[in-house]
């Protein structure tokens, strides 16, 4: 059984987990804590990709300090050789007593990490801590689906308008949301945006103030149809960020002047609409594990629509926007079914209210 | 200075101050909360006009007890006497040594409670308290305003839709959301709909399970050029509550019909289209103090956006309704000015998410 100590350390090695989102993809974050008399002897998390898994972290800190500790770790061990050696095997070594994780590894070819422990005498318990789930959610979607994570960031009144058209640019929602959306984009191997909303808007989509990642952050423009004027600020390479643009295969013509400015991707399309799903195969393939979509209202509503969304992050800032001139948070399609949708974060951010949840 | 403990029994005296609400209309809700050497040695709250005052109630419990004690207060105790003598009387005589009220009385004629208790001797405290404030709202505004206190309520999906048009009926929000809805609707002297609604949904406005009130409780449609259909549910008299009907006097012909049937008052228009500042001043001539208007989307709108709305109370469903169908939670309006609108309370409620802010 777990205890409230326990609790609160596998808490802990999963609040240590989330410093790798952003550097670990294509690998889950990871975080671990190594615990001997109630004393926190050794701490770690997964830094990348070929770099010390989370365990071996913590179990270097520790030294001979592991020797009959309780090891916390926020994912099941690993049991196999991949560019480092099985976990099972190190906190074995280290004569780790008992290990408890948070979440199963969901990684067929990884997993068995538990039973292999049991095997040579270490206690192992699944504690099925939501948190843990949560911080592998990406990694454990993307492990099976044809396409990367996909996230729908939006931020609007509470009537669901996301701005006023045609009326001055300004932030609908505050400072400590903007911070919190610029943590969502770090997290994302890239962000994403449909042509209408560089058209209307001309994001640089960049994160500021800049944050370095090991796995470096794109910028995707999806171009349903049309491409997006040369002189979009999206196609500025200046801060080395790179920029995919997804375009309709029949209509390659049309975007032959952006070659040389960002990655075109030509995707299936029907009559020129692109296909969506085989735009985020594309994706996929060039290594993009996850992506934060950011609007606008019409690919948001498509990707909705189209059931490939797996979670929404919503800010409802304390507004109304109304009149002929409110533009609408989706827009464009007849039918969203979120059926089974559930809130599993809500909490205020500054002026603004944070809602997320996972879809399906 | 004020204490935790002191915090702590003022927080409890708003709590038995709120039980009063919907039965103490034209007075304020009023909690009150005796402690002495650290006991509670008696509690009280005001249970409707003509009836004691909190004060005195938590006196008559304590007895001989509250001699030496501190008084705590939601509101700072009257210093008039009305139709039950002033309160600071009553507490001096019964030798209380210290008073702690959360708000000061707004109320001209009834203020100056504090200097009066100073006078005598008894330290006063003015404890400043966000709650107790709140707990007065309603009180505060219907007393200089010439119209009832108005809160807004609305009930929408992230996006901000309130149903599909021509859907099935169904509710949007969970039965907690429903619950909290009720609540409102016993605090308020009065639920209001505007005839759209009554048309599209044919709802009853009756508070289920019923709730018996001192200060009954009144259904109000505004109907703003034309009358509602004459077998609307909001007409039935079954369960012994009041309609008032509020219409454009020049179209008055048109109402007839629902004379005997409801109480209609007639208020000013302009070109057959009911001046809702003018609406607001009947009721609040009728005794209606404190209104919850529950819609629908055109007079939520234009109430807003005459700037008639005090507190705007918005559920947010884990849902998004897309497409022609749905139906916005305000229209008609080019315009809703809330700027410096801020949630002063965000929580889940259920499934659901509850915000909540004062319109300054």
């Amino acid at each position: 059984m777990l205890s409230d100590e326990d609790l609160h350390h596998l808490r802990r090695a999963v609040e240590l987990g989330r410093r790798g989102l952003g550097d670990v993809s294509p690998n889950p974050p990871v975080g671990a804590v190594l615990v001997r008399n109630g004393n926190v002897v050794g701490e770690g998390w997964h830094r990348g990709a070929g770099l010390a898994h989370a365990e071996v972290e913590a179990l270097a800190a520790a030294g001979d300090a592991a020797r009959g500790a309780t090891a916390y770790v926020s994912l099941e061990p690993c049991n196999h050789v991949g560019r480092t050696g099985p976990c099972t095997a190190a906190l074995a070594e280290a004569g780790v007593a008992r290990v408890v994780f948070g979440a199963s590894d969901p990684n067929a070819e990884a997993a068995g990490g538990a039973s292999a422990l049991r095997a040579m005498g270490i206690e192992a318990v699944d504690a099925g801590l939501a948190e843990a789930r949560r911080l592998i959610e990406a990694f454990e979607i993307a492990l099976d689906a044809d396409r990367p994570y996909l996230a729908l960031k939006m931020a609007a009144s509470v009537n669901g308008a996301i701005a006023a058209r045609g009326g001055e640019r300004r932030w609908l929602t505050g400072e400590a949301a903007r911070a919190l959306v610029r943590g969502l984009r770090i997290e994302h191997d890239a962000v994403m945006v449909g042509a209408g909303t560089v058209r209307v808007d001309d994001p640089q989509l960049t994160v500021r103030p800049p944050h370095a990642r090991r796995v470096p952050y794109r910028r995707v423009v999806i171009c349903e149809r049309d491409p997006i004027p040369a002189a979009s600020r999206v196609l500025d390479r200046a801060d080395g960020v790179e920029t995919v643009i997804v375009a309709p295969r029949t209509r390659a013509a049309l975007f032959r002047e952006l070659e040389g400015r960002a990655s075109i991707v030509y995707a299936p399309d029907r009559d020129g609409q692109l296909d969506l799903r085989a735009a985020l195969r594309e994706l996929k393939t060039m290594g993009i594990r996850s992506a934060l979509c950011e609007g606008g209202p019409t690919l948001a509503a498509r990707l909705l629509a189209h059931g490939l969304v797996d979670r929404i992050h919503w800010l409802v800032a304390p507004a109304m926007i109304a009149g002929s001139a409110a533009v609408p948070s989706v827009a464009g399609v007849e039918e969203v079914d979120l059926s089974g949708w559930r809130f599993d974060e809500v909490r205020r951010v500054g002026d603004d209210v944070y809602l997320s949840g996972r879809i399906r």
